[in-house]
């Protein structure tokens, strides 16, 4: 195996579907638009629903299973929805040999399957909050497709909640936007700019749309997580009512948000380089590798040494030891860079002799040769500082990349340039965004909390006119 | 809420949808045939996949995720694959609003995207074995559907493993029937019966089907996990071949093997009885609830001494404490007993004032009036009573109804009575099989391991001839 990952420098979109193909994180499938997640990558995505199940399962969610086809009146009953949907389903017209007579759309998202039973379940404010998530395949049928960024069949959780008053139904919606935002930067190392959408950028059916953003390498945005505040929108095309405390029949209001296989993208673009993947430890599937060294004469002493040492923590740190012969060390060291093991520990024969292991920061390179008896716990230090240091580079990374813009040739000058987060003051029109779009192909990514006191007195760098939001720009995926 | 479940005695088939529909396990969605698979039926399915998936990557395998749409020409590819499924396709004609060139059919089962990829990943015999797991949703057009036990869309796991032999490959196959039979047993409390299928009974594309076989407690069988040889069927069908160490090519040996949402069917008409679910201790999502019992007078101080009670208890077990205050204890006691939560701890004033508890089987019935410090350890006990109880008396129920036949009169008053597991000595043949089928509706559930030589010098009952097989023959979902 020569395994060539393409420099960010040469082309940062090679370097991306580079590490994963070799990564072995996904494959292209004969399906158009639809990759395979391969084992190393669906291990990933394992790590990531299983923190985000529980935070969700701490916060009072239940999960459950609605189907995947969708009769094709069901989406035409929210209007936006439609609009926003229609253009992007796949059809199923027979089954079981027949034509069907009406036909079903794959959910592209399942508000309004879940909403047609929320109707049979709710009929009184004892049966509210309800308070449900579903992990499932969706389908939108996209043009252009990018492994995990952006592929036509995906594999995402969706939350649906109903709720007795608006108020709740919006405190839900910002509760999970900080479900979200927490997981992002606790355990995938990666920090995101919160706030809502503008109704340019907003989920078609929603009131409001709130989203996690992240800064990639490229210094591109990418949308990582939306929470969206329905208001009674699903409720009223379903006739979804309430009998209050007091009597009366009221709509029910909702909410609904979701992460998807998108996120091991982000992963991947936030933290690798161009050796490879580089894996937060609360991530990465394997997060020690043992790799021992040695030749015919040391080989049975330096297997014995290494294993006892790898049996020693694998109770701690899910950890591999690498005993193949068919590759050299030096092949073996660039392997397991490039899969993103954050911590590799070097046995030798001389490391045998003096007590010693070496030790390998895979995100900064750096040998640490350690006495064996003190080695597990320089290795638990590591994960500790690797996962830690990994978000500080991330956040000093988006910090440098975010700029206070005052005027529209300073906005065009900078997504010119390199580009990033532009922090932007904003009339609040659409023209004014529509005009940025045009010109820069950059869009609004978030209108983050506090921004209409931060326009203040401020004036609009694309129209002129009185600003009413500090919007964030940013090209974005 | 007046909740009735019909008895078994009155009527078996609507006794199991009553429970699944009043324990709200699941329910029916507007989509023909599809179920909606509710919190409390969903959470039975994550302890099983738990267990489950612990079980498969002990024994090696790892998961991954392909594509829910495969083009309807790979279908056809093999010819048992495609005539066994092809009646029971959704085909998806349109996506993005255009007619597609090649129609796409969703996923019945997926060796055959499986495969077309396996080629993709499969040169030499390094490469092997290749032992894969995917947990996802299939559909089948089905006909007459049942909540659970038959629907068009059902969740499963299936494993497709890759050998560089036959041997490997059949060792592959039995391995996994094994890990279903220690899950039924020892997680469900479900005693199973194992064995191969005949011809008529085997997967569309199999060399050999074996399967797990329960018996419920209409006396009827259910198929509750298949595991399947598949020779090198797939492997020729998509040109899978690999080197072998002495630079030979050979086609891939293969096995699939799957369950399914079916399991949570299984284990509800198992246990259950008139009164409604009964769950063993290990897949029951709530292990134990606690019931404080007051008046106004006593409430606060009886919710005191309950709460921390539960407090006690709730690292141990999976636990609920029911404070509504809206229904009478007798109410809840029926509800929680519907509900199938496995310990119930009754707490009233006088409890509190004696330092007790009251402990009720949900099993058997049986109340244990505990001292309040010897609680937590006799639930520990009851939980694993419980758990083994169940087995016992499902397995007793199988034995009781499992019955030897030698004659086809014999045969004909089994099946024309209450039926169940028949021990038939059988020629092999296909007809004798059929006609079986067509006077009593029973088929060949399994040859058990060892028939042949349990079969030798016997007469098939069928036939006259001479048996070659002790069959398992039984009615069955």
């Amino acid at each position: 195996m020569s395994k060539k990952i393409t420099s960010r420098q040469e082309n940062y979109s090679d370097w991306y579907i580079d590490i994963v193909l070799q990564a072995e994180l996904a494959d292209y499938s004969p399906v158009k638009g639809c990759m395979v997640i391969r084992p190393r990558g669906y291990a990933l995505w394992e790590l990531m629903q299983r923190a985000l199940d529980d935070m969700f399962k701490e916060t009072g969610h239940q999960n459950a299973y609605f189907p995947l086809l969708i009769p094709e009146s069901f989406i035409q009953k929210e209007a936006e929805h439609v609009e926003g949907f229609a253009p992007e389903l796949a059809v199923v017209t027979h089954g079981g040999g027949e034509k069907l007579e009406e036909p079903l759309v794959i959910r592209p998202t399942s508000e309004t399957i879940i909403w047609s039973m929320y109707k049979k379940w709710i009929q009184s404010y004892r049966d509210l909050p309800l308070l449900i998530n579903q992990w499932a395949n969706v389908l939108r049928w996209e043009k252009r497709t990018r492994l995990f960024l952006r592929t036509t069949e995906f594999l995402w959780q969706e939350g649906h909640t109903a709720h007795a008053d608006a108020d709740e139904a919006r405190e839900e919606t910002l509760r999970m936007l900080g479900v979200y935002k927490t997981f992002a930067e606790e355990f995938m190392a990666m920090p995101v700019l919160t706030g809502k959408k503008s109704d340019a950028e907003k989920f078609a059916g929603a009131v409001e749309t709130y989203a996690i953003e992240a800064l990639m390498q490229d210094r591109k945005a990418l949308q990582a997580g939306t929470s969206h505040f329905l208001g009674q929108n699903f409720a009223k095309a379903f006739d979804v009512t309430y009998q209050t405390a007091a009597g009366e029949l009221e709509y029910v209001w909702a909410s609904s948000w979701g992460v998807s296989t998108r996120l091991v993208g982000a992963l991947i673009m936030t933290h690798s380089d161009d050796r490879g993947l580089v894996l937060p430890p609360k991530l990465a599937p394997t997060q020690v590798v043992v790799v021992p060294i040695f030749k015919n004469e040391t080989k049975a002493s330096v297997l014995d040494y290494a294993g006892s040492f790898y049996d020693e923590i694998r109770s701690e740190f899910r950890c591999l030891i690498d005993k193949d012969e068919n590759n050299s060390p030096g092949w073996k060291f660039a392997e397991w860079e490039m899969r993103g093991v954050p911590v590799r520990v070097e046995i030798g024969p001389r490391d045998m002799e003096n007590g010693k292991v070496m030790v390998v920061r895979r995100d900064t390179g750096e040998k640490i040769l350690s006495d064996r008896g003190e080695a597990q716990e320089l290795i638990r230090t590591l994960i500790t500082d690797i996962q830690q240091s990994l978000f500080d580079r991330a956040k000093a990374f988006q910090e440098e990349n975010t700029k206070e813009i005052s005027s529209y040739s300073e906005l065009l000058e900078f997504f010119a340039g390199d580009g990033g987060f532009a922090v932007v003051p904003w009339d609040g029109e659409p023209e004014s965004e529509a005009k940025v779009k045009a010109e820069t192909k950059a869009t609004i990514r978030v209108l983050p909390e506090g921004n209409e006191e931060a326009a203040q007195g401020r004036l609009c760098a694309i129209s002129g006119k009185a600003a009413q939001h500090m919007a964030v720009f940013a090209k974005s995926y």
